[in-house]
């Protein structure tokens, strides 16, 4: 097949970049000097051999992150970041990732490496097997791998653009095998440029194998190898699989999957599905970490993988197939163990590719890689300018585990920085963030089904459930939220029920409100649009008001909606209850913008002060928002006799705004604790009268001394459908409720049961 | 207690018409030419002798037409036009309701008058006792009970304005006492204004007791009165329970509800709940039928009532009550038993208390009552002016039968002229008004909880459902209706669950659709915006796009929303399923607005003859839109080398829209039975797979003949959850599918088990 004139085919064109991608990428627990971890693999992290994201490779020490499988480079680092923030938190606070392919120094003992302390009984025994025939220090190595596949459409376009291959699958087949075998030839390519293995730590050889620097330790013989023996054809997928079979048969790998060659190919779980199903797709292992990068791999690496596989494919392959791959395996060992910063000896072919890769982005009409050709061309000029130039060059002011270990630092510092955060998700809503947070953490597979709208698919083995905006879901029946979504409706039925409520009227006309004035005059009372949020259009009046007045009132409020409501004012403090499944998870209490004075900073200085705390930001990515100092703060302090420059006494709180949003720069206060049952069953019950499961519903409470059962003892101001969840994570004072858990575990019972 | 001081307290004012009303009013059914039915009740009425609507009185042709209680004199005829409305269409279509208190000609043997069939075996006793005692004719008059209950605020307001009684409960029966004994007192009043029962029919009277006509036969001696033993004390709550339970034990009544008197204090379902509740309201029972108005009874006379009784609170009774009481009894006789024509001898009484209610009006600052107070002015000047007078009249040209089958006549045609609408409710959603139709058909009480925003709670023994636009319910869960909102993410699921659905890309800014302009130029596709609906912003490439045209369909799809899907085009048909718990229930086709040449008439006069059908209308109020001719049209028309006055050949179908939407004049044709298994079983596996259980789910299907299973047999284009239901309830063309009474049915199963 003419795979270079396949590939420039206008009906192939438009795909040529259609791929998915993943990456499991292996990482040792150390402690913040860099000693390997001596604790357990963490807790908090559902301990499943399964768990689809966070697994233990050999050691206890090892971590594996695992990501999905994704059609973008930038999913692909949203998911591998995201891992890692979990990963990181979900660890004790004093361990960090190390962030080198050599493992750090390991025990004097090779028995005190402590196997990973699986469930499954076989896969103990696989590492058991593995740690006789290899030793345990070889398995400590770790590594990227990363899984490559052709978008379906291109190669479906490339099958429809030849003629020899009447077999769809057959052609898939054929195609990977190219791709394969040209990849094992040219892999010393990869190992120059991004092999970053160059010494190890004390403890790792037994004796002096290896003393000089190299390029990649772990691309070596002196690496993650199988035996000389292992030899395996890439000539045909008949020949790949009988040739494993027949290793596994002679006792040469104990199981396929011990199989250690730079690339494997995927039909399945087994190796035997690829008789089925064909190749799926290739797992590219010879990945050293990259230690300058916080996720062991960069975008750069990436996009440079996917074109030099596209450039593989376009490139012809030697006739002789089987001896094609073991010169290449002689070339990638030559590659290897050169010199770090020695110039390669295959330099020149090394330019050639270069310009061939940079021939068919032309030829392809690519899009433009001009900075990717410029930094390999200057890493193939510079060799210290490679990754394992780079390390072995810092590693010679102190040492490679000095500089292993702050790197790791950096790294560990950048994961706690924001801990409300969910790195690669920065910009979805804050609780949904979180939400995520602890789906990973508890094995549950997430999909976006949409970003934007914060929309979410979670999935447990079988178990499907559908979220958005973090607390929308299937436990909810639809006429409950639109019952919420209406204050007239929701105070009917909560009043029907024998609830209190402001009582009230609704009008659709300025006409119809004044001839109603006389029943509202002389009492406390509000005027507010119907359906509009965030205070908009509303007039308090706490004594009652003149006609003109409310006149004014009730236009302002016939602005934001087409009705508008009267409602009697109830005194007390609002409190915003988060019930889930008839059950009150947190109270909290929200107070209006506000500094305490210290006698000697103005109020300007105030808040500046108090909007450095790093939970403050803006636009709810963040579980507080900075108080602003604009024009309705400055009308709120005027109002109180105070400028922006005004220095209040020591300990007096000043407020800037009248109302206690969070979004306006509001607190909020855990008072979970305080509240008594009565108001919580007042909170459940009224919930479960609307037939809602998850509730944000807020009570106005003159005295929570007071029984619950008086008169006028509480009031209900509206029951909301999607209440924020994050400002109860993360309040501003109290204690830290974690609601997005609840949500998960309320989504998925069987987590807890298990 | 001085009621005209604490009337007239400025802390009651305010709460002066507050009120609560209902109406039971019992009418007969007779056929086309005024003859007494001999069918039974329908059956399409449940027959439910607790049907909170529809009952039967003494007689299987006597129908009772009960309103829920409300809180304005607007709501209560709305409740009683809509109550009108099922009960007509519910009837035989030859059958009528008779408009006149006194029946039509009754068969010459009493016996053959049919006591209604009821389920209940003590309710078939009880009217066969009554037919003993009083013998079926006096059971066949009809009339209108009016119950009031005066406004908790008020009545709480006046116990705050006087310090005679400490007890609320007390205050209240005094007050109820009050205005019974001078409802008792003046009732005179009532029957000289709308007495309306002058003459009896053939049969009615076994001998010639009443040769004359009179003002009410029926408030009369001669009407539906219990014998002159039949005596009870208003003096005190205590002596008008005593006197009655008296009554029942010296057998002068079988029951207590056999008490006919003019008023009944009401304290629940017994008068012994008197004793413990107190008095909850009136019920007055001495209301003629008013033939002139549909319902029985006009809203003037309702206002006239309210105000004759606020009067009546206001106005000093006389020392002595019973003998007061027994002193109106003697008056209303012998106005009862004037002559229609004749000036009554109370008239300068009641001039005078007309002068009183108008003064009082005044006085208490309550609203304009001017077209009343001339309007009794007239009738007490000229007696042909009152409902007897009237009736007297119009019956001295004909017969009073004839006069009243003319009067049957119109209501029925009213009644049956739109079909698809329930009176009193007209304003709202066309579904919303076939889904309360089956309820109140169904015996299903519905409270209208926010009417703008069609929001029901429908309420059947204690089971309680609440319904939005008709179909958005309980049944349903929050997240797939959200599900639903998004079009990407209901693709997506749908693809993941093996569904047939348009590829496509999802885009947010212009120039990540131009990048992707390949991928559809040669092919057929459809760009539309995101969210928006009713094809707004969509164009569609059936043979593929030049680059330029892509890019104007993208920059107007922007326009809509901010994101913007580009999609393949699905040749075919698209058909509406809808969907309810796993089964279609209806397939609809939609055929743009069109009109059918006969060779004669432009197009311009097809179109103004096709928008004749009552079924079209404006603003989805009716099943089916007129059809515009407006600009779009006559472009659409241009395209095909027409103009509004061409003149299409016979048979030939002009389209005058390309959008098959019923909203701009398209035809809806059912093909429910045309559809062929398969492609229902995909409508309801993908409604399945989107978790929801009410759905209108649209498929293109090229050709209904090939298996659903063939590759691209069909493609899912979008899921409603919202599926409008009044389109296959009255489709243009085939069959009608009562799509509200399967919803009804779903709510509440209990309906078809019982």
């Amino acid at each position: 097949m003419d795979f270079k004139k396949m590939l420039a085919n206008d009906r192939v064109k438009s795909y040529l970049l259609k791929a998915r991608y993943g990456i499991e990428k292996e990482s040792h627990r150390v402690d913040l000097s860099g000693n390997l971890a001596k604790t357990d693999h963490p807790k908090s992290i559902t301990l499943k051999d399964d768990h689809p994201y966070i697994q233990r490779d050999f050691s206890e020490t090892q971590m594996e992150l695992i990501t999905p499988v994704t059609e973008t480079v930038e999913d692909l680092f949203h998911s591998l970041a995201a891992i890692h923030d979990v990963v990181y938190r979900s660890m004790d606070e004093n361990e960090m990732l190390w962030p080198l392919s050599m493992p750090p120094q390991l025990p004097e003992k090779e028995e005190e490496i402590v196997i990973a302390k699986l469930e499954n009984v076989e896969n103990v025994r696989y590492r058991q097997i593995l740690s006789q025939t290899y030793g345990n220090r070889k398995q400590m190595v770790s590594g990227i791998h990363f899984n490559f596949e052709f978008g379906e459409e291109l190669v479906q376009a490339l099958f429809r653009a030849q003629s020899e291959f009447k077999d769809y699958q057959q052609f898939k087949v054929e195609m990977y095998l190219k791709v394969t075998r040209n990849y094992l030839h040219y892999r010393w390519f990869v190992t120059y440029f991004y092999g970053a293995s160059p010494q190890s730590e004390k403890n790792f050889f037994e004796d002096d194998s290896l003393n000089e620097p190299v390029r990649s330790i772990r691309g070596s013989k002196y690496g993650y190898a199988n035996s000389d023996d292992v030899q395996v054809s890439y000539s045909s997928i008949r020949n790949y699989i009988s040739d494993l079979a027949s290793l596994v048969q002679r006792g040469l790998l104990s199981e396929e999957k011990e199989f250690y060659g730079p690339i494997r190919l995927r039909g399945g779980h087994h190796v035997s599905d690829l008789k089925d199903h064909g190749i799926q797709y290739i797992e590219l292992r010879n990945i050293d970490l990259n230690p300058f990068e916080r996720y062991g791999i960069s975008d750069e690496q990436v996009e440079f993988l996917h074109l030099f596989l596209l450039y593989l494919l376009w490139k012809d392959e030697g006739d002789h197939c089987d001896e094609w791959v073991k010169l290449g395996d002689s070339y990638n060992e030559i590659v290897a163990l050169e010199h770090p910063l020695a110039r390669t000896q295959f330099e020149v072919d090394a330019n050639k590719m270069i310009d061939e890769m940079e021939k068919l982005v032309e030829t392809l009409d690519l899009p433009v890689y001009d900075r990717l050709f410029v930094h390999l061309r200057e890493m193939l000029m510079d060799p210290s300018k490679t990754l394992a130039g780079r390390l072995y060059k810092e590693s010679e002011k102190s040492s490679q585990s000095q500089v292993a270990t702050l790197i790791s630092k950096e790294n560990h510092k950048k994961s706690w920085e924001k801990p409300y955060q969910l790195a690669g998700f920065t910009d979805m809503e804050l609780s949904t963030q979180i939400l995520m947070f602890d789906a990973i953490q508890q094995g549950i597979q997430i999909e976006i089904l949409d970003r934007q709208d914060q929309f979410l698919k979670l999935k447990l083995k079988d178990h499907v459930e559908y979220v958005k905006n973090g607390n929308m879901t299937s436990k909810d029946n639809y006429v409950s939220t639109l019952i919420m979504e209406n204050k007239t409706v929701t105070k009917k039925i909560l009043h029907q029920h024998g609830f209190r409520v402001p009582k009230g009227e609704e009008f659709q006309t300025v006409e119809q409100a004044i001839r109603s004035y006389h029943l509202f005059s002389s009492k406390p009372f509000v005027v507010k649009p119907k359906t509009t949020n965030y205070g908009i259009g509303i007039s308090i009046f706490k004594d009652g008001a003149k006609e003109e007045d409310y006149l004014k009132a009730i236009t302002l409020a016939f602005k934001e909606d087409h009705s508008v409501l009267v409602e009697e004012f109830m005194k007390g403090t609002e409190y915003r209850f988060f019930v889930l499944n008839d059950q009150v998870l947190a109270v909290l209490l929200r107070i209006p913008a506000n500094v305490k004075g210290d006698g000697k900073q103005t109020i300007e200085e105030l808040v500046i002060n108090k909007n450095r705390d790093p939970l403050r930001g803006r636009d709810h990515r963040t579980p507080l928002e900075t108080i602003q100092l604009s024009e309705l703060e400055n009308l709120m302090l005027k109002g109180q006799g105070y400028q922006m420059d005004s220095i209040p006494e020591k300990d007096e709180i000043v407020y800037l705004r009248e109302n206690s949003n969070i979004s306006t720069g509001g607190d909020s206060i855990d008072v979970t604790d305080l509240i008594p049952d009565d108001y919580k069953k007042i909170a459940v019950d009224a919930v479960a009268a609307l037939g809602v499961k998850i509730c944000g519903i807020d009570l106005i409470i003159e005295d929570t001394e007071v029984p619950a059962a008086h008169k006028n003892a509480y009031g209900i101001i509206e029951a909301n459908f999607n209440p924020s969840m994050y400002m109860h994570v993360y309040p501003y004072k109290g204690k830290s409720r974690r609601l997005t858990m609840h949500i998960i575990q309320y989504l998925f019972p069987e987590l807890l049961q298990s």
